[in-house]
């Protein structure tokens, strides 16, 4: 039998168990030209909070009753399309079940033999690229400038700092948790983390950014991004691929936007799937630093599909540490 | 005698008459390679209010007891340098007095012969190469694309306005008042100006905009610029020259920012003193359009120095119609 979970009704606020139903349905069969596929991990991800609303955004709302979306990973099971043979290792977007098909379109081949298949999903897969896209293409760091992350201890923040130092700049993060904070400068090799849960954050920033901050991988917004609008240095460039302190609340009113101003800042805000034509050479950059150990990753596995509302759930509170997926098998 | 306008004293909130002191001081004496140049029309620039306080920005505050910054367009009366003689028309930076000396590196020939000498404190200077920059280097509008300015009427908004129309781009003013929204319409050719004092923004927004905003050159920041942002187009482009609405009070609290990742927007904060390589592209543009009388400008003039703060303060709570400036001559 395959596993689905279903969106069932939209959160007010916080996401909830309640939001989501499991059903169980048949395997479904491959039509012609499509191949089934077994899904072996799932991606969570803070943007699909997101999506659950019923509102105007850059993919339309998921409809109630559907299947959730999300990006897998999986094997190819059974094959009526010569692209694809039995054992094929994919990565795609079949959502929240075990199992689904696809006439192969938005499939794409990943070899596992080297790196694990379910660093397609991070380092290798979305989150990489939106660091890559927002660091390499939007922020452009040059050597010795200043780059800060939030949510430095997760898929995104992590490869952007790692990213930055080994271009020459330097690496702040910013993360919730002193155990966090220790990996990202003690693992991942980043200058300083600022623990924004230890209750003295201002001086905490303006000790760790004495040179201020010339490049912003922005993931998070709020009360933090409009502190750090503040640290911001002449010709500082942002990038905005995530807001998701913005997801579960009503806005957070940003006073500082007068440094866009003051400090004739760059701001540009972008969604990675609307790159294609830029994901080859992330791919390339970060495939060659993770085969050289220069590049870390964590990942936080929820087991089993009918785990994934509440790993959903922990995610959105930040109680993950690194990538979060489901592993389905 | 000379007559100069000091910093007597910073605003707290809106300016008043007694932040200036005005003084009566000799007419100062050129030195070798000098020039002493009488100055015709003095510019008042929102700006002005920001560097009236003493807080960080783009520019260092004005000290206590100085001559008020501003920029200035006059005639060589005396010349101990070459490069410049008597009778010579010049722009420069001379601030709020009737005379000034320089040794000619901060001064500009200008040609008063075909247009008047006030034109280079406007639509020829600083705020007619401001909506260049803005509009045709940051925002780029493509044909039919929408393009949105706030204070419409002004020395910026009404030349962005005429820009966007002569690239075939539709424009759209905000501006205060049903005599200034006339103008920007029926004088100015935008295809529609909304006047927010006319009680009714959000519907005469909506109704304005139903292709939604492509690019928006922002001048005044604050609550309208809020609104704007929820009427942004996917990959909307939004050039930052200015925030008069925060110039004089505690900034407005935005909370439409999540349209910069929703839209994909390119947002840059920029200074147009800082890119002195575009003015000639700028002025050849805009000079070819006010030649040939495609390009329409007006000015509100104060008469005599001793009127500048007060016209300042007009300028601030928008009063003036087009340019402001003072008549010191």
């Amino acid at each position: 039998m395959n596993l689905q979970v279903l969106l069932a009704s939209r959160p007010q606020g916080w996401v909830t168990e309640s939001n989501f139903d499991i059903v169980e349905t048949p395997v479904p069969q491959p039509g012609t030209g499509e191949v089934l596929v077994r899904n072996h991990f799932l991606s969570l991800d803070p943007s699909m909070r997101w999506r659950m609303n019923d509102a105007k955004s850059y993919t339309a709302p998921m409809a109630l009753g559907q299947v959730m979306v999300g990006r897998t990973v999986g094997e190819v099971v059974q094959s009526n399309n010569p692209k694809f043979k039995s054992g094929d290792k994919v990565a795609g977007t079949f959502g929240w079940q075990l199992f689904g098909c696809s006439d192969g379109s938005d499939l794409r081949k990943v070899d596992d033999t080297t790196v694990p298949l379910s660093a397609y999903l991070g380092v290798l897969g979305m989150t990489g690229a939106t660091a890559w896209i927002g660091l390499m293409d939007i922020c452009q760091p040059k050597a010795n400038e200043t780059v800060v992350v939030e949510a430095a201890a997760g898929a995104v923040g992590s490869v952007v700092g790692q990213l930055a130092k080994l271009h020459g700049a330097r690496a702040i993060g910013i993360a919730g948790g002193s155990e966090k904070c220790r990996y990202v400068t003690d693992e991942l090799g980043f200058d300083a983390c600022i623990d924004y849960k230890a209750g003295n954050f201002q001086a905490d920033l303006m000790a760790a950014l004495p040179q201020g901050i010339d490049c912003l991988v922005e993931n998070v917004g709020g009360e933090i991004f409009d502190q750090l609008l503040t640290q911001m240095n002449a010709y500082g460039r942002i990038a905005v691929c995530g807001l998701i302190s913005q997801y579960n609340s009503a806005p957070y009113p940003l006073r500082n936007f007068s440094s866009v101003l003051v400090n004739r800042l760059k701001l540009q805000g972008f969604i990675v799937s609307e790159h294609p034509e830029r994901w080859p050479a992330a791919h390339q950059e970060l495939a060659g630093h993770l085969a050289a150990g220069r590049l870390k990753y964590r990942e936080t596995l929820a087991q089993g599909l009918r785990q994934a509302p509440a790993a959903l759930i922990g995610l959105l509170k930040g109680r993950n540490f690194g990538k979060q997926l489901v592993k389905l098998i």
